[in-house]
């Protein structure tokens, strides 16, 4: 099963990458009022298993995939098996 | 207008972060076969115009966003304004 995991940095963390961005993108002449830079995973789990699978990613990310204290994250799966 | 850029490593390219996530998830004891890293760019535009609105962001990915010739991207706006 494949699934896409979207890491956001939390509403109110500051956000440098996302600041040197809107930045850039200003001094290129687009009109950009706010960027956030985030993380995008894509796994392929050998579990066929909805359920299984999104706790299984729960886990990924409290352990790896996302810093849960100024992160949050979002997970899609895709039965396309 | 808000706006979600996915940016990804293309099919084939070399994936270094990749295979060091894939690596670390298998170590902590997950049955992952892959896993790709990509990022994920939230952007708020002042234009209202969905097709005005792609056409900035496409410019931007080939300028700034993306490594066109590495990376593939994907577009999704909302109009929740």
């Amino acid at each position: 099963m494949r699934a896409t995991v979207l890491v956001r940095p939390k509403p109110g963390i500051l956000d440098p990458q996302g600041q040197a961005v809107e930045s850039s993108l200003r001094h290129l002449g687009f009109a950009v009022s706010d960027a956030r830079i985030g993380r995008l995973v894509e796994l392929e789990l050998e579990t066929d298993d909805s359920a299984e699978a999104r706790a299984q990613i729960e886990r990924m990310c409290e352990q790896l995939l996302a810093n849960p204290l100024i992160e949050s994250y979002e997970i899609e799966l895709r039965t396309d098996t």
